[in-house]
């Protein structure tokens, strides 16, 4: 007799939806568009009514579905359960969805921020299930972060905590869309890293890069790491500056929360092991060598089913601690 | 019928002692010399004895006294109760400080760092008492780091954590007696303060502060400070540099664990608002303007009696919560 849980991760054009029991086996999967132009009504009510026809399928009594967790872009507020402001999902500002989502299952949920969800999926089932205490950054658009410390969530006093593309690491530095100078996001955030390598260009760098620019003038984060394993020079410096600004970040983050592992995840870890040693190496240049450290740099495991897996989770936590707010609210 | 705690403050030089209620009013307070020479076994059975005759003197039966708290310098071992290793107590590394304090007391004993015990005192009583998520920066000859989370001090997964001092904030910069290079630290306590002064007045940089040196080779960061409030334009500079390094970590802390407040304190906040304000200046304009922030930050409250307010309330918290090890132990 166990229970079970449902997961939504909420994406500006798809919803991935999974019904896992309590050891995070996925028992049923999904997607469906999200079709924001329709609004959140309309992506609430077909998101519920998969997750519905999902437990029917899956011939479970929805009465053991304990929990919804979803996990959604931000900011957002966890404790209201709504979405202050998502840049790629107009018109979902503000809008209730835990209480939404809630009252059309009849069950409790829990909205937490994407970047949350993943990096609690990674810790409860991927790279860091043997540790306690862990940071995450997600390597995008952006770079996101998540903070876990003695199995819990790190969410900051008014919920903004955990911003680790945000940190200030070369002050004065590059300008960071958020206006600030300097950020780690905007130095090594996939997009800044590709942006940083047509800076170098237009500014007439030699490299192979000005060739393929010519005909892909959108090269794209994973263009210029084909082009540093190939070994073009200007392509190894620029990637050689993301690592070393990722090797900062993790550096400080041992000296703040001092967690056992580093996970690193988003689009760039495609670039695998080729990123990571490199990453790696700076850290260990950059690293005191006053006490012996064992925190570990890793890869996400688990790919794109990080999201929903830690939605599910995270509601799963949320009801194991009797944190989940009533049923409708 | 209330509880009573004993606070111990164990310095390179003096040892404040005091005996506090669970309002943390002191109800008498001592000092005695901490004779490092002598070895750790003299220290603890003349602190001990100190306690008792406090104890007594108080008309307070000692039953009643729940717990003594010890806050020492470290690195040392929370979990174990012991020094590791204490630059300016030799002689003392290992030394199993909360066992022998608990057996001479037969009580409970709780051994902390003296950054924690000082970051404890200003959140219980001191410029932290009405939040819940503080960080403190101990500005002296280095930089130490406390910080709070939701009323819970953190130590990091190998007790190794909240070093912000250690937090590299110019990469590639001076090198701190770490090892590393840029850390806040190198920059921004008040020896590398005046050590930065030194260095810039050795370039031959003009300065009233030349012909000063001249008959004060030992320039402190007090020194420093009065020819900035003199207006002296290179102790501006200078000064400027430690506000602006302190801003960074300001913002930086903002973005990770997102306090209500981060308290300066150390023989640096000597200068006051003169300080605070340059800190607070550099904030504001290096901040993001993205979201509301009402993170403060302010100057410490408690001066000298901090750390031991703070030793004689962790011990306090840990006997509410029941982590109390046992007598002996």
């Amino acid at each position: 007799m166990t229970d079970y849980f449902l997961g939504v991760d909420l994406g500006g054009t798809n919803v991935a939806i999974g019904l896992l029991d309590v050891d995070g086996t996925i028992l049923a999967q999904n997607s469906i568009p999200t079709r924001v132009a329709d609004g959140p009504e309309s992506f609430v009510k077909r998101s519920c009514q998969a997750c519905r026809e999902m437990v029917t399928r899956a011939d479970i009594d929805i009465t053991k579905v304990k929990a919804v967790g979803i996990g959604s872009p931000g900011p957002l507020s966890v404790s209201k359960g709504r979405i202050i402001k998502a840049g790629n999902l107009p018109g979902f500002d503000n809008y209730p969805l835990r209480a939404e989502f809630s009252k059309q299952l009849n069950m409790p949920a829990w909205v937490d921020n994407d970047a949350n969800a993943a990096c609690w999926g990674e810790f409860w089932l991927g790279a860091g299930k043997k540790v306690t205490d862990m940071v995450m950054l997600t390597l995008g658009t952006g770079i996101g972060g998540g903070i876990i410390i003695e199995g819990e969530m790190i969410y900051g006093s008014q919920e903004n905590g955990s911003e680790l593309g945000h940190t200030i690491i070369q002050p004065g530095g590059r300008k960071c869309a958020c206006g600030q100078l300097g950020c780690l996001e905007a130095i090594a955030s996939a997009s800044n890293t590709a942006a940083r390598a047509k800076e170098a260009l237009a500014e007439g760098r030699p490299s192979k890069m000005q060739d393929f620019l010519k005909t892909n003038p959108d090269l794209t984060c994973k263009d210029l790491f084909d082009f540093a394993i190939a070994g073009d020079e200007l392509a190894l410096e620029i990637v050689d500056g993301t690592a070393r600004a990722l090797a900062q970040i993790c550096v400080n983050m041992l000296h703040i929360t001092e967690p056992q592992m580093v996970v690193l995840t988003g689009g760039m870890i495609l670039a695998g092991d080729f990123l990571l040693n490199q990453v790696k190496n700076h850290y260990h240049k950059m690293l005191w060598n006053l006490k012996t450290e064992t925190m570990q740099i890793t890869l996400a495991t688990l790919g794109n089913n990080a999201g929903l897996i830690g939605a599910a989770g995270l509601a799963l936590h949320a009801h194991q601690q009797n944190k989940l707010p009533p049923i409708g609210t």
